[in-house]
């Protein structure tokens, strides 16, 4: 099919040191998908915090909220389009170094996780903890959660079951590689 | 693959005439994706507003917002998985009765609409209009922009290169009907 192709892409020439471990996971992750959008390899984007709006009030310009509350994302930050497929998937920091305290994920985001599963979508977490960054698979994830009465998963399940993702220049971090092994291996 | 099937299901027992037509499209569709969910036919959800965070204040919950600002969506309102395909929609009302005015889509939209045909996602709009309900592709959409210096799409055009979605008991407007004959005529 001859889809319409005249998107405006966002051009990055300024050289860019992405070795700078002072950036965020989050700012990592968004430079890597803006990277993605720029050579047209994925089309993945953060979703936005839900809000609760308390009050409003209305000036020149609309709508103000005067009051509002931040609410738990029931879905995961990161969702959009690879070679074909629905991907979706969370990002967490975590400063302890021997497990990934389960209270980061909340309820109704193990819910989302094992809806996106069951509907064949691709879905994982990507862990930063000791400095390293882990993809754990949302089928790995879910399979410890239900058969692990904890309320963290330990440090070495992550490195045993889950896939380092590299450190790199252009993208920071280059994870659809590592989705490129694990969810299209057979091709 | 053994995928992991224990989701929480709201059940809806009690009879409602979902034939009043004094329920708003976002309802109409909000209990048309509960009934998929329900049935697990598709795992469709409405995706939250973004808000401009202006002012923040803390409290014994937390923060809170003082001063905000509702965002322009940037995707689309709808967003989720069907037959294993992402799929997203945007739903619009217009009480117009001889068009569909073009303001109602963002340019930011549009841009997201071209980059999920781009990466073979199912896109497009829901637009009541006479109190009918079509179904616009979003090829058809873009085509019609690209192709057209106008404010507006002709209600006629719609008539024509859109699908008529009926309206039903349970789900209230069966859209994923019109779905199957579109994007899965040949299986």
């Amino acid at each position: 099919m001859n889809y319409p192709n005249n998107i405006k892409k966002d051009v990055h020439q300024t050289p860019i040191s992405y070795k700078n471990r002072g950036m965020d996971l989050e700012e990592e992750l968004n430079l890597s998908n803006e990277y993605y959008i720029e050579i047209d390899k994925a089309y993945i984007y953060k979703k936005p915090t839900p809000i609760g709006v308390a009050n409003v009030s209305y000036n020149l310009h609309g709508k103000v909220i005067e009051k509002g509350y931040f609410k738990e994302q029931s879905t995961l930050d990161y969702n959009g389009l690879y070679r074909g497929k629905y991907i979706e998937f969370e990002a967490k920091v975590t400063q302890n170094k021997t497990s990934f305290p389960l209270a980061n994920i909340h309820h109704h985001q193990i819910n989302h996780i094992r809806n996106i599963l069951r509907h064949q979508g691709i879905v994982f977490l990507i862990i930063k903890i000791n400095d390293l960054v882990y993809l754990l698979k949302g089928f790995d994830f879910i399979e410890f959660i239900d058969n692990n009465n904890r309320k963290s998963i330990p440090y070495s399940f992550i490195q045993n079951t889950g896939y380092l993702i590299k450190y790199g220049y252009r993208p920071p971090l280059d994870y659809l590689k590592v989705v490129d092994e694990i969810y299209f291996k057979e091709e």
